[in-house]
């Protein structure tokens, strides 16, 4: 077993931007294909750049980001906070009481670890399921929560969607919505409606995925819950700092629906032609994926390693020898290890996709090369 | 009263925000004046500007800010954070258990509120005390907390700072150090060592106290202490973003002891003029402060507000009037009232101290003459 805890995530995650840096300062930033739908970025001009000071900033791009912010969330106030992880841990530690529960329907389990990690924090009963039918509110409910898309990109149903709220609000519960990249993903390319306009009382976005913003998450919701939720951010140290704010408003602007159906259909493409060397590649709404099971039924040479190993060591080997950042190299602790080729990211929309897919097939060849030898293995995730 | 909980905290400071974003764009930066000692700033070229992506960013500047931070704090080595709030958060997650004790020895009373807070959050018991000789350790203590200098920059004296150490040491347990404006102000202004050089096992500071570096947080200390608290950082999102990375970076590579030392003798300038019209006024070491006691001691009206509403009036109609930025106004919900003029930051170094303090009078009577009228000083405070 290579990757066994959460340090050894943090220092997989070191070495993979060790690397990185090494490729940008060797061979520049063009030499690397970011395909985590997740690269955001920090567009701002040199005159924004010079207001971003700790008192002046916020008072700037406050008001700018109520007023882009509330147009891409709906909701009557939103808040900027630093991670979407930080905001989910805030909305909890303001509406999650000790000994109550939180219940959580989702597409598809398992949930973003910051939701039972914040529960278990307050001390709160936590409760999650992906099955519609055995979904069902206790009593001494403080908080249900909805995750519009997973991880993994899978879309929840609108019609149960607009149910778990009607059963929550039919009780008085307060409802969550964990949009991280559903805000863009459900409204754009599914056609729902913004989870404020379903009835979510908080909605939280990540400003990264699926669009080019910062990393960083966005809240929107009820103004007197929003209120709330804002002094334990301020309190915490949670809340997005003036250069996070002034990029997420240049990246809501930025935001391009086109990009996010023009790869809805390109994805199409690449899941072909990766298609005639594996069987395992799933379509996601916006790129090609593959999990760790499904790698590891791709191999067919004895080995030692565990599922998530092998989706570790194949993206170490994709990201050294090629440019091409995935998410498990680069993720925080407790991330799933699904390898995903997002064509929605800037680095994507004009790439060459028969390219892509050689250096796949070639990076995979390689795994099926080093697996047999732990040690390399080994190496290659922590040290190369 | 005017200023009764945190939701007031919040709403006053949305509404400082709102002033000086009017005054940005009525009459430009310039008719600001910034004195918080936190102006922070973000100090950035355009080519690290193009760095600034989620992976590309911190692979680039994490290097860097290894480099400039062990420098500036000493320890092995160090973790950018969100804010100092979200640091010591992080902190008390990773090192402090339920049940168990943690005993803070600081200058002067209280403690910055993000210590007992995250405290009350694990479920631990806190003890704090500012007279060396009531200071203990107990038996099951799982951390030992020491400020270095306290939000009115009272500094700790060396003596007593490494006694604790010592006592902390001898029975295994941790030391945590609060040195969010410390580790400039003892080392530069006091002379004393780096908190990790007198045996601190972690020590944070804010990079936007008494240095032009953004809002956030700066730890560093042993190298095991560290990763096992980037992991509780990374899972709740109280990691520092790229951009502010970049701009601690150059933050500290642009710090200016001479400034600090420079204003340690401008405020004595300062404080024989307020002194002419004024009993109440303090020194500290980078500037002039008064307490909302000592504002309320110098008032010869009947009146009803209470010595911190008193102080929040004031510095409103500093900011209002003569865009004077002080603390109060734009503080986080739990600081202190205080009011402080710092003349070590960027807008005070060249500052006409006869001009300051001739505003500072012309203030002091408006106060005089609206005190009695509590409608109109709410309003100053909300919705000026």
């Amino acid at each position: 077993m290579i990757v066994n805890n959460s340090l050894d995530e943090v220092k997989k995650r070191d070495n993979a931007l060790t690397i990185i840096k090494n490729l940008v300062e060797t061979k520049g930033r063009s030499s690397l294909f970011d395909l985590t739908g997740l690269a955001g970025g920090f567009i701002a001009s040199s005159s924004e750049i010079s207001l971003l000071e700790t008192y002046v900033g916020p008072a700037i791009f406050e008001d700018a980001i109520q007023e882009v912010g509330k147009e891409h969330m709906g909701g009557e106030k939103v808040l900027a906070v630093n991670r979407t992880s930080s905001g989910i841990l805030a909305t909890i530690l303001s509406l999650v009481s000790k000994d109550s529960n939180v219940v959580h329907y989702l597409a598809e389990l398992p949930a973003h670890p910051s939701i039972p990690r914040s529960c278990n924090l307050v001390g709160a009963n936590y409760f999650e399921t992906d099955v519609f039918e055995e979904f069902s509110i206790p009593n001494n409910t403080s908080l249900v929560v909805i995750t519009g898309s997973t991880m993994d990109h899978k879309v929840i149903d609108e019609e149960e969607f607009k149910q778990i709220i009607e059963m929550a609000h039919a009780k008085d519960i307060p409802v969550m919505v964990d949009d991280a990249s559903g805000a863009r993903l459900r409204t754009v390319v599914f056609n729902q409606a913004k989870a404020c306009d379903l009835g979510a009382d908080i909605a939280i976005t990540s400003t990264d995925k699926l669009m080019p913003g910062p990393r960083g998450g966005l809240m929107s919701g009820r103004a007197e819950l929003i209120d709330e939720i804002k002094i334990k951010v301020n309190q915490f140290g949670l809340e997005a700092q003036p250069p996070a704010v002034l990029a997420m408003v240049n990246g809501i602007k930025n935001f391009k629906e086109e990009n996010l159906i023009k790869s809805f259909k390109r994805k199409d493409e690449l899941y072909k032609l990766l298609s005639l060397k594996f069987s395992n590649f799933k379509k996601s709404p916006t790129g090609v994926m593959i999990y760790p099971e499904g790698l590891s039924s791709e191999i067919n040479v004895p080995h030692k390693l565990s599922d998530d190993d092998l989706a570790y060591v194949f993206s170490f080997i994709l990201l050294r020898d090629y440019g091409i950042i995935t998410i498990p190299p680069v993720s925080m602790p407790g991330a799933s290890a699904t390898i995903r080729f997002e064509l929605s990211s800037s680095d994507a929309v004009n790439l060459d996709l028969n390219s892509l897919g050689k250096k796949i097939v070639s990076a995979f060849e390689k795994l099926q090369d080093i697996i047999t030898n732990e040690e390399k293995c080994r190496e290659i995730v922590f040290n190369s």
